[in-house]
Order: C-alpha cells, then sequence, then structure tokens
C-alpha cells in the first residue's frame, strides 16, 4: 500500500490542502505512483494525516482538474495512465550544457556591470553609506497600505487599461506636481516609465545608433553608462566642477563631433550633489541650440534639497521643445517602487512609448493607481516634508561627523540636495584598499571610480546619510577616519 | 487688495489644503500675486473663503517649504522677492519646434507600430472579442485587495530590495507552481521580469546583433515581432498547420542561414490555439540540437486549456538547457499586472538579468509581494480554476454561434487552450472592409494581418471569448455573421 508521508507545515499561510496537492503531485510526476494506482479514499487518507476531509477532497479536486489523478464514482481515485510529465531539473552549465557564452551579441557583452552592482553584498550592512537606499521606518506605511487598498477599487478600470502612455490619472496627477518644478504641462505630455532608468533607455533605443556620440557628466550617473553603453554609444565624459557641468568643455566636444545627446542632473548633480549654476544653464541651452543637439534632464531627485529655495528645471527655460524631462518617486518612497515619468515634446514622445511597447508595453497599472492614489491625498507631498527634515538633520550629521573625525586632506562638497555626500580623500593612501578594509567592518559605501568612464576617481567616495540616524552617522564616519588614518600609515611603511 | 477666489472641492479625494496650495501655487508662479506682495493672514483667509485656519495655515506653510512663500512673525505673509520659475507651456511640435524626426535611430523608425495598436480604440466596446482583455467581473478582488494589503508588510525587506532577478519569495512560489507545468528548477534558476514580453525583449538584446536572424511562427504572436524588429533581427516565418509549428519549414530555414533562436508557442499557438504535437515538439528538439539552436517558449497562456490533460512544457525535455522558458501572470490575472517570468541555464539568466538592469534594475516590488502572496494562499490557483470554468464554458458559446451563424466558407481551430478562437473568413469578400463595418457596429477583434510579418492573412480574425458571457458571444458573432453576408453580396456586386 501507498505511503503518503505528508506533513502539514501550519506556520507559513499556505493553505493545507495546497501543501498536500503540491506533495502528491510530485509523488505523481515523479512516478513514485505510478499510473494506475489508487489512492486512499479522502476520508481514510484525512484520518491517517489528521487533516479534514475537505482538505483531502480540495487537493485531489486540483489534481484531478490539472489530469493528473481521475475520479469515479463508487471506484476510487486513481493517478492517470497517462504519463505524466517527467520532472527534469533544470540543465546545469557545464561540459554537456549548451555553450550559450558563444551566442551573446556585441551589446549584451559590451555591457559590462560594475563590480559593485553585481551583488552579493549584505542587505543590511552595521554602517550602511549606499546610495539608493532608504530608511524604512521614515515611510507613511499607513498612507501606502491605503493608497494600494483603494488603487483596486476600480479594478474594471485597471483589467481594461492598455495605454503604454500609462494611467490617465497618474498623468493628471504628475503634471500637477511638475508646477512645483516650474514645468505647466498637460497629462498628454507625460508618459509613464519603470523609473527615471527606462527614460534613459528609452532615449538610448529611440536616439542612439551604435557609435553615435552621448555626452554625459563626469563624475556622473552609473546607470546613464549603464543605458547609453547598452545602446552601443560612444560615451564621451563632460568634466564637473561646484557649478555643475563645464560647458566649456562641453563647447570643446560639441565642436570636435556630432553629438546625439547630452545628459545631465542640473538639480542635484550625481555624484557631486552640485547644483548647475544659473550661467552654466544659460550657456548649456545656449550650445544646445547651437548645435541642435537634444538635452536629457534627469530630476531624481528634486524633492529632496537643502537651504536655498529650489530652482526650476533646466525644461522650464526650454522654448525650442529639445530637452527631454524625466523624474521618478523611487527616490522619494524609495527604489523598489518602479514608476518614473518622462516630459517631451510630442514626436519624441510618440516615439518612445511606441519603442516602449516593445520592452514590456507598459508600467504596472496597480502600482500606477496607487501612486495615483498617494498623489492626490496629498500623502506623497506629506511625506516628502516629513523626509526632507530628517534628511536635513542627518545632512548636517555627515557633514559635522566629516569634520570632526577625518584625516587632514580629506575635503567634500556640501550638497545642494539629494542624500548623498561626495568626499575627497586625502592623496596618502590606496583607497581600494580602504574601500575593502571598511567593507570588512561592515561599512558600505559606493567608490568614486562606480561614477566614471574610465576608472579614475577611485579616491573619492560616496556616502548616503539617508539610512541611519544622527548617532550611528556619526560612529559609522570615526570608524572610517580610523581605517583611513591606518591606511595613511601602511602606506607611508610600504613608500 | 489681492482676490482670492478659490474654491474647494470637496467631490473627490484630495485634501482641501491641497488645492488651495496649488491654486495659490498657480497665482504666484504665473506673477499674478507679485514677488513682496503681502497674503490675508491665514485667519482672514479661512473666514473669506469658509475654510478651517488650520487649511489655510497647512497650504501657506507648504509654500514656505518650497521657498515661494516667507512668514515673519508679527509682518505676516509674504511672496518671496526671489523671483519664482515663470511657467511655460511644454513646447508643441512645429514650425519653431526642434527637429526630433531627423534624430531618430535605425532602432526606432525601423519599429513601425501595427495600427491595431496604436490606441484611439474605445475602452469598453459593445461586443468586444479583443485578444489580451478579461472580464473585471471574473477577477478575485478580496484576494487581489489581500494580497496588495499583505504584500506592503515587509516594508524593510522592501525598501531595501535592489536584486535584479526579483523578490526571493515570488522566484521560490513561482519554481513550486511550475512543476505544474513538469519543470523541476529552483528560485535561482526563475528571473521575475516585466511580463513574457520582457522576456522577449531581452532575449533580443543579449543574443541579436542586427541583421542575425529569428525564426517566428506564421501566424504568430506580434509582440514578438515588435521586440525582435526593435533589436533589428531579420525576422524569418515559419508556417504553421493543425499540429502547431512546421519543422519540416524549419528544418530547411536551418539549412539555408544560421538562425540565432526560434521563437515559439507549443501550448497555445498565438494566435491559431493549436497545440503543438509530441512529434513536431521531438523534431523541433532534434533541430535546435543539431544547430546548436536556442529556443524560446512562451509558455503564455498554460493555466487555460481544455479537454485533455496538460502537455509539459518543451522546456522539460531540454537536456542541454537550450530552451528560454517564459510564462506571465498577466493572462491568469489581467494584462495591467506586468510580472513575468523566465527560467533559463544559468549563464544565459545572468546575462539577461544583467542586460536587465540597464533598462529598469528590476520589476516593482510591491507588485512582486502582492503575487508571491497570491501564489502563497493558493488566492491565484483558486481563481484559474474558477475562471477555466467560465472560459471552457464561453469557449463553448463561441464556437455555438460561429456554428448557427457564420456563412459557408467560414472555418475555425477549435482552440486547445487559451480564450481566442482563430477564424478563416470566406474567400468572397473584403475582410478589411468587414473588420471596418464590424468597427462600426462596435464589434471590436483582431485582424489576421496583425499576426503576420507580410501583412498577409487579413482573410483571419482572432476572436476572444473572455470578456463577454454567452448571450452576448451568441449576439455579437450573429451580428457579425450578418455584416459578412452584406460584404459577400457587396463584393458580388462589384465583381
Amino acid at each position: 500500500m501507498l505511503e503518503i508521508a505528508f506533513q502539514p507545515d501550519r506556520s507559513g499561510r499556505e493553505p493545507v490542502y495546497r501543501q498536500l496537492e503540491v506533495y502528491l503531485r510530485e509523488l505523481i510526476e515523479s512516478r513514485r505512483i505510478a499510473p494506475g494506482e489508487r489512492l486512499p479514499a479522502s476520508r481514510e487518507l484525512a484520518a491517517s494525516l489528521g487533516l479534514s476531509r475537505n482538505t483531502v477532497n480540495q487537493a485531489y479536486q486540483a489534481l484531478i482538474e490539472d489530469g493528473l489523478l481521475s475520479s469515479h464514482v463508487g471506484q476510487g481515485t486513481f493517478v492517470l495512465r497517462q504519463p505524466g510529465p517527467a520532472l527534469r531539473p533544470v540543465a546545469e552549465p557545464g561540459a554537456r550544457g549548451f555553450a550559450w557564452a558563444g551566442l551573446f551579441s556585441r551589446r549584451a557583452t559590451a555591457t559590462a556591470l560594475p563590480r559593485a552592482l553585481r551583488g552579493g553584498r549584505a542587505p543590511n550592512p552595521p554602517f550602511d553609506f549606499r546610495g539608493g537606499q532608504v530608511d524604512a521606518g521614515t515611510l507613511p506605511r499607513a498612507e501606502l497600505r491605503r493608497a494600494f487598498g483603494r488603487a483596486l477599487e476600480p479594478l474594471d478600470e485597471l483589467a481594461g487599461f492598455r495605454d503604454p502612455r500609462g494611467w490617465p490619472p497618474l498623468r493628471e496627477q504628475i503634471a500637477r506636481s511638475l508646477v512645483g518644478r516650474g514645468i505647466r504641462c498637460a497629462a498628454d505630455d507625460v508618459a509613464i516609465v519603470n523609473g527615471a532608468q527606462q527614460t534613459l533607455d528609452l532615449a538610448g533605443r529611440v536616439l542612439i545608433d551604435p557609435g553615435d556620440t552621448v555626452v554625459m557628466e563626469q563624475p556622473g550617473y552609473f546607470g546613464a553608462a549603464l543605458a547609453f553603453g547598452a545602446s552601443e554609444a560612444h560615451i564621451v565624459g563632460c568634466a564637473v566642477d561646484e557649478q555643475g557641468l563645464r560647458t566649456d568643455e562641453l563647447a570643446r566636444i560639441l565642436r570636435a563631433r556630432r553629438v546625439k545627446l547630452v545628459y545631465t542632473t542640473p538639480a542635484v548633480q550625481s555624484p557631486t550633489g552640485v547644483m548647475m549654476s544659473e550661467t552654466r544653464r544659460r550657456e548649456l541651452l545656449e550650445l544646445a541650440d547651437a548645435y541642435q543637439t537634444p538635452i536629457l534632464e534627469d530630476d531624481y531627485d528634486c524633492e529632496l534639497r537643502y537651504g536655498s529655495p529650489p530652482t526650476p528645471a533646466l525644461k522650464t527655460q526650454d522654448d525650442a521643445g529639445q530637452v527631454i524631462y524625466t523624474g521618478t518617486f523611487s527616490k522619494a518612497l524609495f527604489a523598489g517602487v518602479r514608476i518614473g515619468y518622462v516630459v517631451a515634446a510630442a514626436p519624441l514622445l510618440l516615439q518612445m512609448v511606441m519603442s516602449r511597447m516593445a520592452v514590456d508595453f507598459h508600467t504596472d497599472v496597480v502600482a500606477q493607481a496607487a501612486l495615483a492614489e498617494l498623489l492626490e491625498s496629498g500623502g506623497l507631498e506629506r511625506h516628502v516634508r516629513r523626509v526632507r527634515r530628517v534628511y536635513a538633520s542627518r545632512r548636517a550629521a555627515l557633514l559635522e561627523a566629516l569634520r570632526a573625525h577625518m584625516p587632514e586632506g580629506t575635503s567634500w562638497v556640501e550638497p545642494a540636495g539629494g542624500n548623498t555626500v561626495w568626499v575627497s580623500l586625502p592623496m596618502d593612501l590606496d583607497p581600494v584598499a580602504l574601500h575593502a578594509a571598511a567593507l570588512d567592518e561592515g561599512i558600505e559605501y559606493a567608490r568614486g571610480d562606480l561614477f566614471t568612464l574610465d576608472g579614475t576617481l577611485a579616491g573619492h567616495a560616496m556616502l548616503s546619510f539617508a539610512r541611519m540616524n544622527r548617532t550611528k552617522i556619526d560612529e559609522g564616519v570615526e570608524r572610517w577616519a580610523a581605517l583611513t588614518r591606518r591606511e595613511q600609515k601602511r602606506a607611508q611603511k610600504s613608500a
């Protein structure tokens, strides 16, 4: 007689009937119960396993509907003679495996992922200065729950939704809120994307042929290098100083070659935190006009700024419609929320939206509806205000800790916005060794070379103050400073 | 004195303070209130507008934080002298606009969107036979609400989530449920994507260089043509008959040229609904082995099948790991849920995941967590069972209606699964005129040419039975049949 040694796990949420169903399915498909064999009557099995008869019946019924069992009144339940599919483990790579590596496209092999992005990192390092992270404790938990609950109310419309431009109420809300960035536009000027990263990818798709030149800030956002690299662009770096993108250098680049796109982060330069000056903005737009070059303005962290009143977006000075403007909610909320938006002239926006259909049709509509709720209710705005105060205090703590602890030769930029500080380390140490030593002590931060095209600037560091409280920030910097001094001594000895 | 003629809208969910804030912001930024001007005290304004003083204070506070107002104790609230950003409407395309069209990439201009996908369609046509739609009434509303509510519980983990492969509990659940397709794999063999469409896009990115050949079924899924077209593939069609993909034709293609990828829909051929026979499956795999060609198996509608017990996925017979398997939840739930998965050999999966980071990093994590809940609780499985019964009945109704009403010369394939029927119209009519006439009467369906690379097969139609009840299906087909006869007569006359 067949032995069914099933033990339900009552700790999780999975109903017991489903656990039994999965268990029986494995027995059948692995042929440990052969075709034609009779299963115990549900009453017997229920008694022997200490389950309700209904639980067993539900499991049997599921397997009958999947064609694995057949049931005949008065005779019992049998495994179908129809041979079940043989289970096969997914083939491992190896000697007998398929030679995938030889088949990869140029695009695929061209885009090597920076080591820092390759995972393997601790989810919760003791001192987390990494960018792109938030302090979950600051998130508006109740508002998020309410927004997602309400999002599902118009289920009929959600179910019928197929507009690649995005959920109309969300586009409406974004158009409204963009007034705060000085941009007056209609919902039809806005398209929803999976975070600002997808705007970069779509701009690459729509504008870049292999070998075309894209200019980006150096140091600059690594995601831009990823996206344009995947379009096989020739990426040219343009230096950044305390006023933002160096327009004199950009002018030289534009004189020397045809540039298909200039990517910039005027509000909060990534990673330095510098705000582009009025003069530079004017010069940038003049150059873009003179050379008829599109600009991609990534306003990714526009909600977070300190001190001076906000400078309106570059897009507000864009008379010809040659600025592609993008923003995201991944920063105001958290990176796992993949919703961003793009505002651009109609012909370009249409082309981006059409190209987007080939990728994934559109952004998840439930998340879009939830975000529309969060905007309409004012919940997002309230959250941003709250978190801006929290971040202002943590920003001050980080700057203070750097002043208090770091050795001479360290310098940094006081960021105009965002939640990171760009630090230049003393020259008399090995920054790669320092980074590794810090990692060993649970201090995680991004090394500067992540933000360069040529692997330089390893002697810089980007530290985020988003995730830890003031005490933790101070302690983290103090420990890091001690390691920095140790590395200075080590370098002296070996010199 | 400044006139503030604000009227709150109390019908919506937007709090009144936010409405007032947006109203004042517009006045300030459009300079209808000039810099330096004094706003009414909050008590006065509250009284004159019939609002609570707290509402006015909240609006003022928001504008102070945004740097638009300044407040001095004892003096009042002023518009900052700092000039506010000038509002500019987004530039319209036109004579003075930027010449975007000349800048588009080859990829962008190569992928013309089929007219049928260009929108402008009614959201709720009276007789909706369009594919990709579902009957919202069949959706598990309460289960969805519960799943999204629970999804937000582990907010700390969601906020820290950055794994491009996807939310681990969802990958775990998918690995479990794939046993039902005969595939035994670990969570690490699964990556989450934005619907099966993104698998196609990523396969294109990773495997296709411009000009490389991809083979797909003809007629075949239009989304595949979009994705591979965007990779600038040379797409070659391979015929389909009542046993699925014609392997004899595939053999000829493979002999003639190097093929980088074969795309197929074995479980429910899109759009014909045919299931690939055992013989063809074996021949396909033999050919793929002989020519070392990867296969992309799109198991998009695997949950919906009628009659015979399910045939296991092609992937189960894949010894070398050369089959890329993809599935989606957009069909079991609704298309707006952009969650799919891909199972593939490790080196390929890694390359796809890395390429994916350049696109949008990863899929929305709240939606992933909700789906993991829906799988774990058995809610999705219960829904699929329920809807399978509903669809079986509607499928029968559509087949019956076609038999009862359509003129001689019409034929169709009884689909093995999915929720569409592929109909061949009589030869003696103009199918484009019929399609237009049907549209005018509110009968919407996909014309066959949407599924071909060369615009042929317009004399076919794909009708979905998902969205209407049996009566509505019968009525729709009856009206369509009348139009078909009318078009036949018209063609006779003009002949």
